[in-house]
């Protein structure tokens, strides 16, 4: 094994810990697909979730966000970001924190039914750019793509609010998360943007000119090859990626960015496991069925002082309780262990782990905090340091 | 439909509501069995993680508690309670944590391998109890219950150190909560006393002769007759009880006392389907199959002014995404359904669901603090009042 990354001896309790520089590299792919395709590029922050790796994103030049509550549009509002789309049909209890935001940001509000439409006409303090929520597939919200006079009719409510205006229609084609691999996630994006387009040639033909056109599942985004069609993109997950992605065929092990580091508390020789302090409280219960049927919440990744290594499929989290985390691995790799060493895993779905932390460990020992920083549960992760055994394979 | 109670008013984001009145019967009945029989009363607080509902359990009596982690230990122990069992296999990177607890509580430690009880004697600084923690088929943690040289080994590791003593045998028969029903969950229980009892008889007759039992699923301990043999119960989850628990039969449906309450953001009378803001970030991924095989992760319960209602798994929580929930629900009460409505749904899993929040609303209106309180997350959940029609059914 290498040599363990010093900053690895502060970690105490399960961390979250990125590899900035693959994120700098997702970023900058997925930012050179918009800008050769000539699409806006309005990444969804609710994965990363921290001002800090907004910044690396404003670095590579963007200037509009995507978040998915009206508190993640104010944590970014108040990071300096001015043009916000908040991608979930609004909830209509929030109107007087949406009101409380005038003046700190341009919020861009999504609808799918004629009561949210109303209560924002009725409620609203400034002006907002609202969406039409489309279902081009995904069954989760939105005005089915073929209910074309239902559209048409939110279309104009929105236009008859004083304070709102029709930016266009959005989707989330989430299905393509349920594909097999690649050619089918290219599929369901060709399926998308022939619905979405539709809809935008029967609006035109209804003296509704302007209409944008937004898409998004980081699936989509991250193969396929042509965004003809589609005005913007808005995908999240792929600032991180994680197993699911792999499993599609979304990325590449080079993609994964985020791993939870668990100490090593049980040793299990006749089973073959290990069981690390990281449980649902630190993976949440998201799942794969890997090879031969087996649940899947996570394959050891390598860390090492040049960031993330190889993933070791062979080291698998199998088992998970609120703490608990069962790890079952080769007998070799159960006989290197010693009780108190580190184990790094990619979660399943990165959005839902990042979601569970306070802030990030980066491969380079600095903490990145994110939205929900002042939280007790990350007060004492980054604690004085002791020595540890490497997380290299 | 009944009157909305007045506190619902206040709700714009998902909730954690809870039934005071039934967590307290809950407390009341399982501390009767546990007096009735005789045995030590120990509940795990990493349920509920509260310190208001912690006086609950101290007005019935309660002065240990268990708890699963140094930071939870530390949370309670800086309320008053000065007994507490950490029953999780000792972390040993957490000494210095542990250490710095000194004085405010006795912690007793869990350990199930020779490295993890070296460390302690070498590096606490305070007496403790250490438990070891026998596996009796859940095959987690533990040392198998039959491999008694290796167990006697590790007390005998344990006696020897100068801060340290034996406590005695610990184990969680969590297979429990894969059983059909009642008498499956009877027979775990026997099953695992005969082994522990196997234990301490072993250790005996190796003149060890202070040996406690403690055991703890909240299954067993929910329906069992007898405790003969056992000093200890550490159940823990029934304080809330889940749809987990009523579907072994541990509890009815008066014993679940804790729901989310989400408001209505999508209403799809095509598919007999809502949207609710509510999603894994606030019901965890925890998973149930429910009639027809189908996957359930809640169903909905009313909410009035008398506290919850009864149950209505006719609309049932059937997808999940980050923050979004989809609701099936006959097409009657689709047509009564508005944007902007509440809808309380009981949890599969109701640790894993409370440790996603701040804080508790009781059915009174009273907000109840938790150990992650200071969270961003949770500090706007409780804002200016709004309308909105009952969660009544």
């Amino acid at each position: 094994m290498d040599e363990t990354p010093g900053f690895l001896n502060a970690v105490h309790t399960p961390v979250p810990m990125i590899d900035s520089a693959r994120i700098h590299r997702n970023i900058s792919a997925m930012s050179s697909r918009a800008n050769s395709a000539g699409v806006r590029f309005r990444p969804h922050f609710k994965t990363h979730q921290s001002a800090v790796i907004g910044e690396w994103f404003r670095e590579a030049g963007v200037s509009g966000i995507t978040v998915s509550s009206v508190s993640m549009a104010r944590y970014f509002a108040e990071n300096q970001w001015t043009d916000i789309t908040l991608a979930f049909p609004f909830n209509v209890r929030e109107l007087a924190e949406l009101n409380q935001l005038d003046g700190l940001a341009d919020i861009h509000l999504l609808a799918d039914h004629p009561d949210t439409v109303a209560a924002l006409a009725a409620g609203v303090t400034r002006g907002h750019r609202v969406f039409v929520k489309i279902d081009t597939g995904y069954h989760r919200t939105g005005i089915p793509w073929d209910r074309k006079t239902d559209i048409l009719a939110l279309v104009r409510q929105i236009e008859s609010g004083s304070r709102l205006a029709f930016a266009g229609i959005l989707t989330h084609s989430g299905h393509s998360y349920h594909c097999s691999g690649p050619e089918e996630v290219k599929s369901v994006f060709r399926e998308t943007l022939v619905r979405m387009n539709s809809v935008r040639d029967y609006l035109r033909g209804n003296d509704i000119q302007d209409c944008e056109i937004s898409v998004g599942d980081t699936p989509g985004c991250s193969v396929v090859e042509s965004f003809e069609g589609v005005d913007e993109i808005r995908p999240g997950n792929f600032v991180f990626y994680d197993l699911m992605q792999l499993s599609l065929g979304a990325c590449d092990e080079e993609g994964l960015a985020l791993a939870v580091v668990c100490p090593v508390t049980g040793i299990y020789p006749d089973r073959n496991e290990i069981v690390v302090l990281g449980g649902a409280v630190h993976f949440s219960k998201e799942r794969l069925e890997g090879v031969n049927g087996q649940v899947v919440y996570g394959y050891a990744i390598a860390i090492t002082s040049d960031g993330f290594g190889p993933l070791n499929r062979n080291v698998c989290l199998v088992t998970l309780s609120q703490e608990h985390g069962v790890v079952q691995a080769p007998a070799e790799i159960i006989r290197k262990m010693r009780i108190g060493d580190l184990l790094a895993f990619v979660p399943v779905h990165s959005c839902l782990v990042a979601d569970l932390f306070g802030e990030y460990l980066d491969v380079s020992g600095e903490t990145v905090p994110r939205l929900n920083s002042a939280s007790a549960g990350s007060a004492q992760r980054f604690a004085p340091p002791v020595n540890s055994n490497s997380v290299s394979f």
